[in-house]
């Protein structure tokens, strides 16, 4: 503690002030994915000669969501799925991101039907965008589906109709010369989830749709596994698989178990019990209401997508529910707190669910007490986690009990784990695998479990969105072509017209606002008349830095006086301002407004 | 599949189109910690009039980072540690938020000196924005965090020179007439971590600084659990402990076991080995150095805050690395594959770092190789997942190995888990808990393990930030006034001048973008003269969207001969032009840019 004691620390290096950049050199701050050379595979001619079946999506390879693959075989064309993604972090205001069917443009006549293999968003969601693109086709899914299908059509009402048949298990359908496709039950956190058994003269393609095991599933029948053995003993060439799951090591929780865990958190609760879970996990709000129709408890649905799908499944008499079981939200005050479950959205923290505007404090109906206990039933969505938390601390101080996913097993979910996904390559044992939806990351995990059961390295594909992949019995090898899959944002009612430059635009914008600079320009003398109008916002607050614009309008003057022999060139003079002004504001802040100048000449 | 199978769905509610809604109207979006009215507790009159020790958080209650707490006894104050906290999602531009010290603007008099107690940003980030604000006082710390503020003080020349005293395991110092202050090693992530036992003439303080329990921690000894028995046994009226890992079950593994599992990857890997941690994980630095001596690998430093760590850890001679090991980043292609470490930055997906622009093919001497080991040794933090899954996604895909702490226990936390916090409150055995830093719902897990222990509820203290909390030997209460900390932002140069307004504004300009409208009047006939001046930027792509912009000129003209009966009130014109041309881009677009009119009269 002397003196002494204190040890020196040479300044080894200068510290570098940050340079100044102008913006519009600098690109979208998006890393996009380099397009991969494909290796030409070692196939020989012959192969290459015959007839092919061309699987190629459209999305949902290196992503989650925005599923959909076309198949072609000769004249004839299936698609599968057409579902929407949610924006990334750096899609600042986007709504989705959808598949970009440009490919089908010179096709659509060959296109013999749409299959959906379920309700979900990610695999039904782009469809009100791309039907009139891909002419309309016959659309085929199971009852459920249709019903989540027709309801959001409802909102698009300069649609045509839909030409929609209702599948169901086992069902055959013909698409065309070339396709026959069986529909196949499987299990998945939404009823009615249909598997596809596609036959085609070159190739028998397994399409698993979003699946997991589970023996003792609510509200249906578990997933034959007999049947889907005798399916691959008849021999399938390839196989596509839901890969979400596939960095998860074990097998997925039963909905069962689910039950009981949840049962456990009924018994113990004297106040009333709040959930949150995900509109689209229809066995999840099966479970919770007969959990309180078992506990004595009134059921009030609330927020819309919720309740609109609560909606659909009493019309589809697809809910169990006793009559007298439904309160409306207005009122659960008119009854005990222990006599009161509230099944809300909300689990991921959004802004105007149910759960934030609860826990918040702004739910017209219900105020939280400590007494509540609140569930959240559902994981948290990558990208969401910060969000979550800051809905969390909000309940817990509080004083409510929280549950989450994370502290019991209160959710499982939809996806075959690690040993299941194993099972399924062994039930089918096909020629060739693909690891179907999901970041590479799961991909490629996927496709090493396919590995240690057996499938030869060399017979796992793992494409990217658009490559165009040929299969027979004997081989498989990319096309030389690739179908053009340019992402395609949803933003408002505009449909593609927002692209990279504004996107780049929004992200400047965000960090550190904008200035726009008014300048008249006196025509005859060529100097700046009166004092630039200055208009600021996401910068600085205006009001307390009156000095510094001051500053900036001096050099405006100076600027114009240095660059005004008449004639004057109106896009120079801009150009040399934006620099100035720019350089300058960044010197006084470190920051980088988008500097917009207007130049007027009076 | 016939017509009559399928079933009718009722058009239950007919879609409602969006409302428009002027930005002006709307607040920040980001919700608030409403202020809770503390209840008074029932404390007896009597305690209250005895002299007693005031704890304030100025940050770190609720959140992660910001660490600041101040410590009053009559005429003297301590401080302990000044750290800085990341931004959230919703605050686009902003670098970090700090502590806001106006509570010590009329006491800087009193403050006897700042104790940090170890070199983390959360501990030490906010010293250059505030050192002066709170008068420069007496800094006491270890050596290695002396070290890594010399190197940040560097950074910030105008600032004045600091009155450090480095201090190490059972120094003791007296700061004032009142605080006897003693420091006692605990085990962290990074080395030279202290915890505090303060001691005063009313109450006795235990602050467990950041710590975990490491039975064998990596180059230091394990915290003197003999010692900590002791101090217990003395008597501690009020423990402040580390909440950050309360609410995960368990105790963390110890740093000798991640070099085990460390070690079974440099046995297994051919070729290079790519790590990326935190710059700040000091000792998973040391393990990596440590493994590559001993596999025959040089280690290639690289990212500037690693490569100014490490040069820090050598200049104090606190890194055990031999002549010879290190090399520099671009020799890397000078030894064999098997050779070769590169240890940087990035573990995060920082868009410069290190390992990002590995991933995406930038960095200049790195190129990725499917032989390539990828070691992501840290833990991710939240708000990061997706940026993080975007990096792994491009390595898998290059055909990279990739390991990463969820896969296998390649990374520990820094922070005591839920055994080893009971054992903390077991050894201290306080009269008074409070549990600092961290989320609420941490806080809140942290209270309830004091009370499985036997801590009273009633004695277990969870404030706010700006809570003034007084204690004395028997009793604990809220002060009625609190300490003013409303959040400070610092954004570039900028500290504190950032406030809701301009964050708001940048939410809104991510969201839709701008609009400004540069309308010029004729002073004369009171007509627009010529055609407004329309400039866009994040809304939609002008260059396609003419027609759009004709009929904007079109409703200017209109709407200011509308309105225009001179003498022209501008105000009332401008919001006129905002309000028409709002709801018209809303109606064409569903989207919300910010317009901003300019209205000139030439």
């Amino acid at each position: 503690m002397t003196e002494q004691q204190k040890p020196t620390l040479s300044v080894t290096k200068p510290h570098k002030a940050p340079r100044y950049r102008d913006h519009r050199n600098a690109g979208p701050k998006r890393r996009t994915l380099q397009v991969l050379k494909r290796p030409e595979r070692d196939v020989h001619e012959d192969f290459m000669q015959q007839d092919s079946l061309k699987v190629t999506h459209l999305g949902g390879l290196g992503e989650i969501g925005r599923n959909m693959q076309v198949l072609e075989y000769k004249e004839d064309i299936m698609l599968i799925d057409a579902g929407f993604g949610f924006p990334e972090d750096d899609q600042p205001g986007i709504d989705y991101n959808i598949p970009n069917v440009t490919y089908l443009d010179d096709k659509k006549d060959r296109i013999r039907g749409l299959v959906i293999t379920h309700g979900h968003y990610d695999h039904i969601g782009a469809l009100p965008y791309i039907l009139t693109k891909i002419g309309n086709p016959p659309i085929y899914c199971s009852r459920l589906t249709w019903g989540i299908i027709m309801k959001r059509h409802q909102e698009f009402p300069h649609l045509p109709a839909m030409d929609i048949t209702i599948v169901q298990d086992r069902d055959v359908i013909q698409l065309g010369a070339q396709f026959r496709v069986e529909f196949v039950h499987v299990n998945h956190n939404i009823p009615e989830d249909l598997a596809l058994h596609i036959t085609t003269p070159v190739a028998t393609v397994f399409h698993t749709a979003d699946f997991k095991f589970d023996p003792q599933p609510l509200n249906e029948k578990p997933t034959d596994i007999e049947y889907l053995k005798k399916l691959g003993d008849q021999g399938v060439t390839l196989l596509l698989s839901d890969s979400t799951g596939a960095e998860r090591p074990g097998s997925s929780v039963s909905e069962s178990a689910i039950y009981e865990n949840l049962e456990k958190i009924f018994q113990q609760s004297k106040g009333r019990i709040i959930t949150a879970t995900f509109s689209s996990l229809i066995n999840r709000i099966q479970q919770l209401i007969q959990l309180s129709e078992q506990y004595g408890r009134k059921v009030a649905i609330d927020g819309y997508s919720m309740k609109s799908n609560v909606e659909i499944l009493k019309e589809l008499n697809q809910l169990r529910i006793k009559n007298g079981t439904q309160i409306a939200i207005e009122q659960v005050d008119d009854f005990p707190e222990n006599q009161i479950t509230v099944i809300g959205t909300g689990a991921q923290g959004e802004e105007r669910a149910v759960m934030m505007r609860i826990a918040s404090g702004e739910h017209r109906s219900v105020k939280l007490k400590d007494s509540d206990t609140i569930i959240f039933s559902s994981s948290v969505v990558q990208g969401n986690e910060r969000t979550v938390q800051r809905m969390r601390d909000l309940l817990y101080r509080m004083g409510a009990t929280v549950y989450h996913y994370q502290m019991m097993d209160i959710h499982t979910g939809g996806h075959a784990l690690q040993e299941d996904l194993k099972r399924m390559i062994l039930y089918m044992r096909p020629r060739f695998f693909l690891p179907n939806h999901g970041y590479y990351s799961m991909m490629v995990t996927h496709a090493k479990l396919a590995q240690e059961v057996g499938i030869p390295k060399e017979d796992c594909i793992i494409p990217d969105n658009g490559n165009i992949i040929h299969v027979t019995q004997d081989a498989w090898w990319y096309d030389k072509k690739s179908a053009s899959v340019d992402n395609i944002m949803v933003d408002g009612l505009g449909v593609g017209d927002v692209g990279s430059v504004v996107i780049r635009d929004r992200q400047v914008l965000a960090e550190d606002g904008m200035f726009v600079i008014v300048t008249l320009i006196d025509s005859k003398t060529g100097k700046v008349r009166g004092s630039p109008d200055i208009i600021s916002r996401g910068f600085v607050y205006l009001k307390e830095n009156k000095e510094l614009l001051t500053l900036v309008r001096k050099r405006v003057h100076a600027t114009v006086a240095k660059a005004g022999t008449r004639p004057i060139n109106w896009s120079d003079l801009k150009d040399v301002i934006r620099e100035d002004i720019g350089l300058f504001l960044f010197q006084k802040t470190q920051r980088r407004p988008m500097i917009l100048p207007v130049v007027i000449e009076v």
